[in-house]
């Protein structure tokens, strides 16, 4: 997020087709919870074309990029790794540290889709559960970006928008930004 | 939760087939982080039974059930009606009172999938937004979960598991649960 240490979202095991629905939903997860990109490995132009229109629409900053280099990338991030899984340490054990992590420098999240490699989990600073139960990848990078941040990323600004939500009691309101 | 009043997930719009694994995602999300009962309007006997496997193993109580009846469900519910809109009001402004409304009572929690009818916009009490950004119903309703339980729900415990995972710091281990 602006003014703090960046946070990047590296999504594994992307299957092209089989996982367009749950990537797209990680990286518009990772753009509404603060993040600052999201990194696909794998064959993933779609779900990345949609998250690119709506940073188009709604605004950024926001990167989507595809890699064919996680494990360089993992080999040489320069800030501290954190890998969410169920089987980790749980988060609200760890928290704390990561928070101290983050103001310090970059953060790196790792989430998985159906199997990670056993290096991950050895290069991960943190492997952490949100719960040690099976649930949701995006639930569990959900919950994780919401604590780290602790709740600041509900209130930031989208620069470069074309259109804004306005919040409702009732029914639907989307409008134009005007310049 | 166990001790609290009850908390019961409502996915709307279920497709079957297309919608398996995002209404799969979300009924294991409602369990891990908290709720007591996840209903599904729609044939997703797919979602049900994968569940139902996992609280089998992993522990209860939890249950998920379909239903052809969520317009009654609705009209009908006794206490206070949330539905996780990125159309709604944001969360950080009507969390103290949806806090004070479970304190009291039992809250229904209502995701959909692509198009929710407006009649559900009219009846619910709150139309929430957790960010008013697009992103998805399964971050959503988990960062919903974990504000209006505090976090209180990652330190539940499971009643009738088969087995149960031991958090490390590095690895996996699952073990069977000793009687």
């Amino acid at each position: 997020m602006q003014t703090e240490n960046e946070v990047v979202v590296l999504r594994l095991g992307h299957r092209p087709g089989r996982d367009n629905r749950m990537t797209t939903h990680v990286g518009l997860t990772a753009r509404a919870l603060g993040a600052d990109r999201v990194l696909i490995a794998g064959d993933a132009s779609n779900p990345k074309e949609t998250i690119e229109d709506i940073t188009d629409r709604f605004g950024g900053p926001f990167e989507a990029a595809l890699t064919d280099s996680h494990r360089q990338l993992l080999r040489e991030w320069q800030g501290v790794i954190v890998h969410l899984t169920m089987y980790g340490l749980p988060i609200q054990e760890v928290e704390t540290e990561i928070h101290e992590a983050h103001s310090n420098g970059p953060v790196l999240v790792v989430v998985g889709a159906e199997k990670v490699p056993f290096d991950v989990y050895e290069r991960a600073d943190y492997n952490v559960g949100v719960t040690n139960q099976p649930h949701s990848e995006v639930a569990g990078l959900a919950v994780f970006l919401d604590r780290l941040f602790e709740g600041r990323e509900l209130d930031r600004e989208w620069a470069d928008a074309t259109h804004h939500v306005v919040p409702k009691e009732t029914g639907k309101q989307v409008e134009p930004v005007d310049e």
